[in-house]
């Protein structure tokens, strides 16, 4: 049976991390899914986005795509965005995979882009893995980081 | 058939952010659109508003409007509010959309009442679409901010 | 039909903040209004005491009253006190208004004296006015402020 | 009617708060309460501990006894331990008295131990007066503080 | 009858501790414990790992294994983490015991794996106690450390 993931995304980022997610999808291979998306204003608005594609539009899981600023205040409102969406996760039982890139994480607008493209697409993946009940154990305590190289295992 | 936006606001603001509303509800022409107003002191109150308004006045969406103010407990206190309307979003499964400026955001009072007016506009905008079911997709990822000039897409 | 108000306060605070409670609602002249308290500890406290005033004693409204101290640690203390508060409220679709003059809010005793006094009243005020259901929405966006100067609209 | 305490105490507090509850229940008289203690390994394990205290053990209030480290860390686990009793006690509408004393709030053991002792027998006494119904209203806004001395009414 | 851990660790951590609980599991020789292993990106993925674990695979008790990064983001998310943990543990009335080891708690990598091992091991051992019903109140107040040494009780 079709599978359905939600995608949450704000106008406040300056990336279209959508697109990033579909390419992943399409490079999956992975038949039977398919994309919901739902545009939001900022990451504030995320969690109940999330809610209402898990509870109203029947999503099995979601990513919750979001670019908080530099500022301070930027920086409370991705923590409030975060304690939502996991409070969300806890009362409907369903994933939803954070996928945040801070606006001053990169150097220059470059490396900011390809920080967000490769996280978004890395969690894709881990998306579809959850969602296919593929378990992840393989990868395990290996220090995998999403959008940058990996640190690996110690010992 | 009408729907009906729930707006919140508070004594402590300096500005009277609701009439910036009723303004920008007539600019869209959107028909069928009433506005339910409760005022209460604070920024705190906001979430039990947009509770009463969503569930006793059986309001379709909230805007939470205030004003915090520049001292670190003002900071505390816009925190635990977004908290709370936070959670009452995931509660009720229907939007509140914040709309807080920071007294210290602008250099002085004019410029303060011009991100407030531009702020509350742009989010009334927002929440119209939110309301009337219209995709903000066309304007995902391309840097929007409400109140500031929109900072663009990254390529 | 008669109202009831409920009033947590605490042992921690400096000022018998509950007899200006009782001091504002008699200079209202409103009839029929009862006052319930209830005594805790400290502010911690608070949360759980007004979720038991409005559900075990039937109250309509509550206030929260306390004086959080000048250390880091009461700070977290008052923080987790006002989260607990909206929480209840969220819970309850009553509103609880906190009444907190924290103990360094003045340069000396009296002056913490005075704010906390004024506060209190002022406060009661408006929480008589919400009980009543009467609108607040004449002092909307007016920078007014409890237990200091208001600082009035600007434009 | 016999009442019942809930005591949740933890291997990682350096004095045996439990101890000075039992002594202080002795001390007090109060005839037909019984303790019931669960022990757990730090202060995060606490809310869950008393919510199955109030819940599976039926007991009428409890008291969470916790020693909080001195690192940075610490603090952050303090803080999420109280909020999860406080939402614990929204949850139940039952009190738990929290009675935490940081490593470092004593200048050496010795008055780290003094400070312990004394704000877990006060607290203990404030837990029986809750529990026996009685009213803690006469020492209301009196500065009245846990294991150190009193600082007193303003005016 | 047999008795189900729920382990929920992340491929964040650089540390396989799934294998020092299945180890501590061995060593302790208790009869009839299964383990039930999901693995998740991060540890912001835990608190509804664990939700799964507890109400879907019908686990008793939960471990939450994880390894926050050094930097502030890192330290955001793991708190954020440990609410969701605490929140997931009130609304099912189990224990998740949660085994965080920040990546900058060790001098070297050396350190931080011990630090890690032990630590892992000595909650593996937490959590079957608590699993079994065996008290703990033995070791109650004792200054009891897992992952570093005990530093005992103060008189």
């Amino acid at each position: 049976m079709s599978k359905k993931i939600g995608i949450a995304d704000t106008m406040f980022a300056r990336v279209d991390m959508f697109k990033v997610v579909r390419k992943a999808l399409e490079d999956s291979q992975e038949p039977g899914i398919r994309l919901e998306r739902y545009t939001v204003p900022g990451v504030k608005d995320l969690p109940v986005a999330c809610k209402k594609l898990l509870e109203e539009e029947n999503c099995d899981i979601c990513m919750a795509l979001g670019m908080p600023g530099d500022k301070a205040i930027d920086k409370t409102c991705a923590h409030e965005a975060s304690q939502g969406l996991i409070a969300t996760q806890i009362q409907t039982n369903k994933h939803i995979i954070e996928v945040f890139t801070h606006i001053d994480e990169g150097k220059d607008e470059k490396e900011l882009y390809e920080i967000t493209k490769n996280r978004t697409y890395d969690h894709t993946m881990n998306t579809i893995a959850l969602l296919k009940g593929k378990s992840l154990s393989r990868n395990a305590g290996k220090g995998v980081r999403q959008g940058k190289e990996n640190i690996g295992r110690i010992r």
